[in-house]
């Protein structure tokens, strides 16, 4: 059970912005910290963009920051809004009803509720709480000196 | 937010074997049921038969059949066994910790919550639950008819 690249680098991207204590992010700049390709990352930020989540300035100095504060930025919504689909089996494509069984099957209601269930959990958390490492890692390794070394 | 396809083909082996009227089945008989690669299948059947979700029989007569009744076959059970990890983002394998903020990242245990979250409603079914459609779909495409025509 995975969810695709794509959302996850676009939660890394949001986690990078969240932290940026000034000015704009370049892609160039969150793909070199994050050691992930370039190409990709420039897929996500056009679907972030697009999605409203972040905001982007072009021109020389241009670059990319947070639409709004990580607080309003809700976990769930942002998995809703990158990923693909939520096809969890084959036959929740009802484009391509390929299982002879599905008419009479129950088990996709079964599966529907156990993916509405996580993305419920995803909705009870903001980007801000992302941000909230626990104590004994943050003594350790603090994600804000992390991304402003 | 997918399930691989081996789950899928295995739910739908379950499926198949708890509406098999007599006998065992084989291989062959499923894969032409569903229209699904035989080869695939081979390994799904192994690793049921492996993970005590069936027992299979060799010879010129063998085939398989439901290790116990289907309400004692848990939907959550057989996902766990058959996925080949539970990584919904790359962070969650500490084998190949690639992401640099994760060590003091709270994403994961969001993630984690929800994962479990969605392994947690699976576990309130049983694969007999997986055979009860609802009125409606029943009366028009009856799930015990279809796999016994």
């Amino acid at each position: 059970m995975q969810l695709t690249l794509h959302t996850d680098f676009a939660l890394r991207v949001l986690i990078f912005l969240s932290q940026k204590r000034e000015g704009l992010a370049t892609i160039t700049e969150i793909a070199d910290f994050y050691q992930i390709s370039r190409n990709h990352l420039v897929k996500v930020v056009h679907h972030l963009a697009g999605s409203g989540f972040i905001k982007t300035t072009r021109g020389k100095h241009g670059g990319m920051e947070l639409a709004r504060v990580p607080e309003l930025i809700s976990i769930g919504d942002v998995v809703r809004h990158m990923e693909p689909n939520f096809d969890i089996v084959e036959c929740f494509d009802t484009s391509n009803p390929s299982c002879v069984v599905s008419p009479a099957c129950a088990l996709k209601s079964v599966l529907y509720q156990a993916g509405n269930e996580f993305l419920g959990v995803l909705d009870r958390f903001t980007l801000a709480d992302a941000l909230e490492p626990s104590e004994a890692t943050s003594q350790i390794f603090p994600l804000e000196q992390l991304l402003n070394r």
